[in-house]
C-alpha cells in the first residue's frame, strides 16, 4: 500500500457537480477547528441561518444545513414530513424525481408517481388533476433536474398545492445560487439543496428550509422520525436557542458554507441569476455552431446545466476521456434514460465565467474534430465572442 | 447581517471531540476538488479502504467511510443489520449506549436494554446471561463511552457472541486511533467511528467496517434498508468495482481522512496506543496532585478521555468558562447522569502530547486556585515531569 500524499490532478469541473470551489472557500477551510458547542461556532451557525434565508428568499425560522450531502437533504425532507401510510405524489421526469419515489417509499408512504418523458417538464393542469384525484399530504418535485437539464416552473405550483392543502417539497440541489428560487413567493413548504454546485463549496452539507406549515406538521407527528440523524425535531434544538447537543457538526464544512454564502450574497441573487443566463447563452451560441443540440425541452433549458445530445457519428466515452485526459476538463455523462445519449456541461457558481465558456468550447470543438466531426471550433468561439459583444456585458 | 469573514478564535480542543486537526490535514483540505467518479478520486477511495483496514486491523472487504458524521455511522450499522421485529440487546452505561437504544428502536427492532451505572463497564457473565435469555440477532456495545470515559473490554466478547450466533456491533467513535482495537482478533461484526477524535481530522465522515458474516446478513435482507442514504447494499456498489453512482461524496473530507490515516499509519497503531497511555499517565499524575479523582471505574479508565469528578466546593461553569476565555482551552462538560458532575479532558491523536499535558495542568491548576482551591499547580506540573522522567520516554 502506498503511503504517498494525495496530490489531485488538475481538473476543471464542468459536469453536473461537484463544480470547482471558489478559492476563498478553499482558504476558509484551512482554519483550525472549533468545538461544536463553542459560542464562536454557534454564532457562526446563526449567521449561516441568516444567510441561507437570504439565499432562499424566505423568512422560515427552520432553515439550516444538514450534516451530510444533498441526497441526505432529500431523505431529511421526506422522512420528517411523511409518516407510515401518508400519501405523496412525486413528479418524475428524470433520475432525481425517480429517487424521490424510492426514498418516499422507504419512508413507508403511499407513493403516486407522475411520470413524464426525460427532458420535459410538468404541466400545471396535469399536476392539478392528480392532486384532485389523490389528495396527497405532500407533492414532491425537482426544480432543476440534474439528469436532464430541465427547469420545472414553480411560480404557480405553491398556490395550486395550497388549494389542495398539500405540502410542496422541492429539490433545489442544482438550482440554489444559479436560477430564480424564492421560497416564500413561490409558496414552497420544504426545500433541500447542496453545497457543491451553485454555492461553489465542497460537497458535504445540505441546506434545507421548512415553512411554518411544514414545521407544524413536524411538531404534530404521531410517530418518531425513522432517522435519528435526520430528525428535525431534534436538530431544531441544536440549531435553535437551546443548543441541545445532537451530533458533532462538520465544523470545516460549515466554515466553507459561510464563505460560500458570503460570496453569493456579495454578488446578489439577481446578479447571480443573470450571470448564469448570460454565460449559458454564450455557450449555447457556440454549441450551436458545433452542430450540437439540447436534449431538453427548449423552453425549459437550465442555464447552469447544459444537456447536449450526442450526435450520431460520435461516441460518448472517447470524447469524455479526451476532455479529461488531454484537457483536464470533466464533463458529465448521461444517466438512466439518457445513458450514452447526452453530455452534461455545467456552468455553475464560480465556474460560470466567460473564460470558461471559451475554454470548454475550444476543447470540446477540438476533441470532436479529432473524432472526425466536421464542424469548426473557431466558428464556435467566434459565435460566443459575437454573443458577448452583442450582450453589452463585461466579463 | 454581518458579511465579515469568519475568523475562528484560537482554541486548544481538549474536550470529548472534536479534537484539533493535524496541520497536515488542514493543508490537505485546500486542494482543489475532483469529481466523485474521477479515476483519481476512485483511486483515493481504494487507498482509503486499504488504510482503514489497517487501522481497524481487519481484512473485511466491506470497509469504507460513510458520508456523514459518527452518529450517522451508528444509524448505518443498525438500520442495515436490523429489520422490523429483529431482536437486539444494547449494553448502555452512558449517553452513547442510550442513543443506540433510541436508534435501534427507530429501526423497528425489539430492543432489550442492559443497563449499568454510568462510569462502569459490563461483566461478560451478565452479557452471557442476557444473550442466553434473549437470543438476539445483534448485540450493541460502546467500546469507549465518551460520556463516562470508560473502556469496555472487548477481547472476549466476539467469542461469546459467536456462541449465540449474535452479531457484535461496536461503537468505536472515541476509540479508533487511541486504544487497542482489532476487529478480526476481537471478532467484531460491525463497527463505526468518526474522524474528529483519534484520527485528528475534522468531523464529517464515519469509517465503518462489516465482517463477512454481517455482509451476508445485508445481502439476504427481506426488506429494503429504511434509509436510502445509508443503505450499504447501494453504497457497496459505489465503493466497489462497479462505481455505481449513489451520492456525491464529500471530496474534501475524503482528502482529509486520507492524510489523517497516513499520519496514523506512519506512526503505527501500537506506537499510537502506547503514546495515548503515556501522556494519560502523566496527566493522571498531575490531576492527582490537584486532588482530582476520576469518575470512571478504576480499571476501565480511557487514556484519551479523562472524566474527572468536580470536587464539592468547585463549580462547573465558571471553571470551564475561565479555561475557554482566559486560556482558549476547551474542556468538556458532563452529559446526562454526569451533567454538572464531571469535566472531560481529551488527549486525542495530534493533541496527545507532552506539551499539552503541561498546558492543561498549568491552566486548570491556575483556574482552580483562583476559584479558591487549595492545591498547587506547581506540584501538578512537577508530578507530570517526574512521571515523564521515570517513564524513560522522550517527548
Amino acid at each position: 500500500m502506498s503511503l504517498l500524499p494525495f496530490d489531485p490532478p488538475r481538473r476543471l469541473l464542468l459536469g453536473p457537480g461537484p463544480s470547482d470551489c471558489h478559492p476563498r472557500v478553499l482558504r476558509a477551510m484551512s482554519a483550525p477547528l472549533l468545538g461544536h458547542l463553542d459560542p464562536a461556532f454557534t454564532g457562526l451557525m446563526n449567521q449561516l441561518q441568516d444567510m441561507l434565508r437570504q439565499a432562499y428568499r424566505t423568512k422560515n425560522p427552520l432553515t439550516m444545513a444538514i450534516s451530510a450531502t444533498g441526497m441526505a437533504g432529500m431523505e431529511c425532507c421526506l422522512v420528517n414530513l411523511l409518516e407510515e401510510g401518508d400519501k405523496i405524489v412525486v413528479c418524475a421526469a428524470g433520475h432525481f424525481g425517480q429517487r424521490m419515489i424510492e426514498v418516499a417509499g422507504r419512508a413507508r408512504a403511499v407513493v403516486t408517481a407522475l411520470q413524464a418523458p426525460w427532458g420535459s417538464v410538468f404541466d400545471l393542469n396535469v399536476i392539478r388533476e392528480t392532486l384532485g384525484k389523490v389528495r396527497p399530504k405532500v407533492l414532491g418535485i425537482v426544480h432543476a433536474e440534474t439528469s436532464t437539464g430541465a427547469r420545472q416552473p414553480l411560480e404557480e405550483l405553491g398556490k395550486l398545492c395550497k388549494e389542495f392543502d398539500t405540502l410542496l417539497v422541492v429539490d433545489a440541489v442544482t438550482s440554489l445560487g444559479c436560477i430564480e428560487l424564492e421560497l416564500d413567493r413561490f409558496g414552497i413548504d420544504a426545500v433541500y439543496s447542496c453545497t457543491q454546485k451553485g454555492l461553489s463549496c465542497p460537497p458535504g452539507l445540505s441546506p434545507i428550509s421548512f415553512s411554518e406549515k411544514a414545521a407544524d406538521v413536524l411538531r404534530t407527528r404521531k410517530s418518531p422520525v425513522q432517522s435519528w440523524y435526520l430528525d428535525l425535531t431534534l436538530l431544531m434544538k441544536y440549531w435553535g436557542q437551546d443548543r441541545f447537543y445532537h451530533h458533532t457538526a462538520p465544523i470545516t464544512m460549515n466554515y466553507a458554507l459561510h464563505e460560500g454564502l458570503r460570496i453569493v450574497l456579495e454578488e446578489g441573487m439577481e446578479n447571480r441569476w443573470k450571470r448564469h443566463k448570460l454565460h449559458h447563452e454564450a455557450l449555447k451560441a457556440g454549441l450551436s455552431e458545433l452542430g450540437l443540440a439540447y436534449a431538453t425541452e427548449a423552453s425549459a433549458i437550465l442555464p447552469q446545466l447544459n444537456a447536449i445530445l450526442i450526435p450520431s457519428g460520435l461516441e460518448d466515452l472517447p470524447v469524455r476521456k479526451a476532455m479529461l485526459e488531454d484537457f483536464g476538463i470533466e464533463i458529465g455523462a448521461g444517466l438512466g434514460d439518457f445513458k450514452g445519449k447526452i453530455w452534461r456541461i455545467g456552468l455553475m457558481g464560480y465556474n460560470c465565467r466567460k473564460d470558461i465558456v471559451f475554454t470548454v468550447l475550444g476543447a470540446l470543438g477540438s476533441v470532436l474534430k479529432r473524432q472526425g466531426w466536421k464542424k469548426d471550433p473557431g466558428a464556435a468561439l467566434a459565435a460566443a465572442d459575437k454573443f458577448y459583444q452583442g450582450s453589452g456585458a463585461s466579463a
